[in-house]
């Protein structure tokens, strides 16, 4: 056994609780058999399909249909506790076992669902030495830190069809999150069927919606791999769609049309009014049995108060009732709606604004906003998700969403264990604005890896170089499943272009730009419906890896004093976009996409330039010899101003490798 | 309009029968609009849904859903002239004609297949100029030239999922081919549910088969593309997976088991009994219904004599009705299953061997093995499908398949107009004994769309190099469209070494090499179900882009006296390719599915090394001069030798290029 085999446990991500090396290598071969022992439902049977198939994918070796007979000996032992429930809960276990050693492996679990962590785990242990395919001896004893580990899918903003659902669900699967939270109405649209209340879907939603029919096949494909699918419908705000077809449901006269542009729409529902509830209710009702999941999400973020400040009616109510202000009239609504759901026998999930006094204690609260909500709330003995820090349409940096850590926060926060108890876990949103059908997995993968991992792996797990090692491994096991965050990337690319010749300097200026941070983006266009994501800005990931490498680069520089291996690779690294981008302003303006991207290549060139004439000083490229520190520091800057709502991250490792050129010289 | 906008009129594939630039250029922008005057049916809707999707995917643009109202102008005008029969033939209206000019398009067609054909020529149309999406000015009259274009796929020696037969038939579509033939049963399996004899898919397919839902789904997705499916299930031979479940068809007592290797097996249907008959009726009875299309294919081909000769009965029977020969019997044996099955309403396809003077003359022959048997079949008046020099499997190059004329085969057969319209058209086949559900694309793209070109468009297109160039952007509109040639490629290539260091290296020797063509691979290995298709030369293309690009840079050198910048790019590439595989021997040897290939290694850089030298004697690279005739011609003669199945197809450019400079030295 060399330490050459032992490469994939160290590549796991997720990393499990307890994964050790065992003597012994398990190859895998035609004669790769599977056992099932104790359980088995069909559930499992298909979860081992698609092992099986993926086990084909992984070394291209036919593998027997079927399971081993009682009492024989397969390679693989699978032993299930017992059925997997019908709806899966917060209570679920996910456990598993997994032995592996020469002469075959056990997978055990207490439920279907652990097996099916088990086996993402086994799929991942698969490589080749110098024999073929083969796992490594392991034992590993895993199940995850936290029972909520999230995403957040708006299919409102922009619609994103059934198929890109079910492969976000593939992907979710394959590092190991279990909740797929689904944004399903809002200003901008409607997107289910409702057979209550028709004028919902026909009218709200331009015909982008899902049926009745398609939602069973979401929950149910999402349930074969151990994931729960749970709605928003979110109310009294971003609750535009609603009034288009029921105009009486909101605090001020219609008519309303779909808002066609982003941000936030004043329009709320009509807090005040009984046959508001009543419409609710059946609404619910109809919902509450299509979702069969315990929660239901019912919103109540940003409510903007103008229009029951404005109405007569609603002030009228508020001093009937007392209410001195308007979240405390928010919070007589989220009150009346929370009992409606409840009566179902759903739990509620509001955002963070509805924290207040009269809210129910059974509702599971969502911080979005800061980390303290999310104290307040467990303090206060509600139980709680986080999603602050987690937005990954804000397009931040792995490192920064791996930092967050349900128990801590920002801040480092001290909590007690019941405390914690009440932390069920967190959920990354991914807000629809800049996401269309197009580059959402460039918007999700890998980033979500990573926030996976956060919600799975202890605590302690907190090396962002190595999180960013086997976040590359996992990228590309993404790719393999079918995730496209490289072929959409490659398409949109050569789409802006519309032709070859600068395609490969397109390439390298994709390589080094990222799109704005936050929503600085809203600062330049007002986004809506009808503004195409098409352009550079969309095509880029969220966190260039060609950046990510330089970064650490210029740490292992500075951190070994400039050795020349280092150097050199940096050198070469920065020389290579120079050359490829040479003339790339001029041609950029030829092309309507590409046009506005023009004028960040001055700078990142000159950028380029001053790092390079810094370290190959007189070198045979950029004979003019070292820049001043006002060149330097000119170049900097410029490079640091945003174009086409894209950045070049490159300012900042470079400045950090130049600051420590300087003072070493000092 | 420049010459720039007339550019996507040249890169139409298949070319239409009459294509002409016209004024104007139409921009594709957000206004986009559809108008439906005339008819207008479901089909035609879901052809304009997707229309629209494709639309938005090669433009990013969001385009508006549903219809211009009747009466007001659209961006492109459908006019229809009726609604698509239930079931397409070979009598199915397949033409269109379209308008582009600067206020709008029209496209007008009398059925709803017409207008998808034409649908497909505007997609290819769209580019870019620096004003934006466009489709130039054009008048396009265009009908195909054969009314049977088709694709055999070949499901039974690996299984093909239903997902596989899916994307094909978009491709298929993209293509303009409108005949998928499905091979669904052989000796290696019965891919098809039979609900009257239940054995024949339950105990004949190991679990891969298509169900009746499975069917119904790929007839009705490829009818909504202008596409019928054929069915065929081959007999008298071919057929031992009918007997594992039902021995008593055979001719010789059972049992049988589904034939794991490759290969004609000997068992074949029992001529002479009344209840093989029956069997076989009650069996038509179902596929006839399940299959809606009027053809039904009854195979014929290779039927071994062996089990015939050796059987006491059927060698009674040929005595009793003075049958003299094996095809005498086999005549009979086609004779009543022909009956049979044009009985429910079908015509009758088989393999050229049915051809015998008993034949019914409705049955239809598809020549395979020569391409005699197709004027013997059309000369007899029997109407005939070319399938000969059409194999897929045998990895040959495109401009051989385009070159494959029905109307003239290669030897410039004479035939009468009468005789003519007995051909009907023909069919690329891709053979399954190499082919899996991973490297199926990259078995199929991009040559099957140069076949489709040949059925589809004017006879005089004969130029290969346009075709080449064409090809490439067919290819890459094919890749955009969802097929994996290229992801299939890059996966399974990096599958085989599973790292990345030698990755590099791999893809520079992948990019000249070739499988071994026809059927030479069973020399090497006995193939079957569990020989695993993973090693390289089941990954590489079987045509190498790389190569014919040199092919055609030779070809301009010699043309031109060996031109500079020619000579330059030649030594450029033939050097990137030498430089890359540096040291690649000693490493595939680590790498148990490459080891193989590392014979390959030397003889290919000895073929550059010659070559290089000859073209740059004394340069920087290889400093050792001119080498010798001998050097070169013992260089070429080892390159020719096959390793690990792969030839290297530069050894011929290379040999026409040294030929070339050593004469013109004399």
């Amino acid at each position: 056994m060399t330490s050459h085999h032992l490469q994939p446990l160290r590549d796991l991500m997720p990393m499990p609780a307890i994964a050790e090396a065992a003597e012994g290598r398990l190859a895998i071969d035609g004669d790769f058999s599977i056992g099932c022992v104790a359980h088995s439902d069909e559930l499992l049977q298909r979860a081992l399909a698609r092992f099986r198939r993926r086990l084909f994918a992984a070394t291209g070796i036919p593998m027997k249909r079927g399971l081993a007979a009682a009492g024989e000996k397969a390679t693989l032992m699978i032993r299930c506790g017992g059925p997997a429930e019908a709806v899966l809960s917060i209570d679920t276990d996910e456990s598993y076992r997994l032995r592996i050693e020469a002469s075959g492996a056990e997978l055990s679990a207490p439920t279907p669902i652990g097996v099916i962590r088990g086996l993402e785990t086994l799929l991942q242990l698969v490589a080749m030495d110098d024999r073929g395919f083969f796992v490594p001896g392991a034992r590993i004893d895993d199940r995850p830190r936290f029972a909520w580990r999230g995403l957040l899918l708006d299919v409102v903003r922009h619609w994103l069809p059934k198929a890109d659902v079910l492969r976000v669900l593939d992907g979710m699967a394959a590092v190991k999150l279990n909740v797929l939270h689904l944004h399903l109405s809002d200003d901008q649209g409607f997107r289910v069927e409702c057979r209550a209340y028709p004028k919902l879907h026909e009218l709200g939603s331009d015909g982008d919606y899902f049926t009745h029919d398609d939602i069973r096949e979401l929950i149910a494909f999402a349930h074969d791999r151990g994931i729960r699918i749970v709605p928003e419908f979110d109310m009294p705000g971003h609750a535009t769609a609603w009034f288009v077809g029921y105009p009486q449901l909101a605090s001020s006269p219609g008519p309303y049309e779909i808002e066609r542009r982003t941000g936030i729409s004043e329009p709320s529902f009509d807090p005040t009014r009984e046959e508001v509830y009543a419409f609710i209710d059946g609404f619910v009702a109809e919902m509450a049995s299509l979702f069969p999941d315990e929660c239901y999400h019912f919103g109540g973020d940003e409510v903007r108060p103008k229009r029951w400040q404005e109405s007569a009616t609603v002030q009228a109510f508020m001093r009937e009732r007392g209410f001195a202000t308007i979240p405390d009239l928010q919070a007589h609504f989220s009150e009346r709606v929370a009992g409606i759901v409840e009566k179902r026998g759903k739990t509620v999930i509001g955002w963070d604004e509805v924290l207040h006094g009269h809210l129910p204690r059974s509702v599971i609260v969502q911080a979005w906003q800061q980390y303290e909500p999310l104290v307040a709330a467990v303090k206060s003995g509600y139980r709680a998700i986080l999603s602050h820090g987690w937005y990954l349409d804000m397009c931040l940096h792995a490192d920064y969403h791996y930092g967050i850590d349900p128990f801590t926060g920002p801040g480092g926060e001290t909590l007690s264990e019941a405390e914690k108890e009440n932390i069920l876990g967190g959920e990354a949103c991914l807000w629809g604005e800049w996401v269309s059908t197009e580059n959402l997995d460039i918007r999700l993968w890998p980033r979500l890896a990573a926030v996976a991992e956060r919600l799975w792996s202890p605590g302690h797990l907190s090396n962002a170089s190595d999180m960013y090692r086997r976040l590359e491994i996992a990228e590309r096991r993404l790719h393999d499943l079918g995730m496209q965050q490289r072929t959409a990337h490659e398409r949109m690319l050569r789409r802006t272009c519309g032709s070859r010749q600068v395609l490969r300097a397109l390439h390298a200026l994709a390589s080094v730009v990222e799109p704005l941070k936050g929503y600085e983006r809203h600062k330049w266009r007002r986004y809506g419906d009808a503004v195409a994501l098409n352009r550079l800005v969309d095509a880029v990931a969220p966190e260039s890896a060609f950046v990510t490498r330089v970064a650490h680069a210029v740490d292992a520089a500075i951190a070994t004093h400039f050795a020349a291996h280092h150097m050199k690779w940096l050198h070469e690294r920065l020389a290579e976009v120079y050359e490829a981008t040479d003339g790339l302003e001029m041609q950029l303006g030829q092309h309507p996409l590409l046009s506005e991207c023009g004028p960040l290549v001055k700078p990142l060139r000159d950028l380029l330039r001053v790092a390079l004439r810094r370290m190959m000083p007189l070198g045979p490229l950029l004979p003019e010899g070292v820049p001043s520190a006002d060149e330097v520091e000119a170049a900097l800057e410029r490079a640091a101003q945003p174009q086409a709502e894209l950045l070049i991250p490159l300012v900042g490792p470079i400045r950090k490798l130049l600051d420590a050129l300087a003072s070493r010289r000092k």
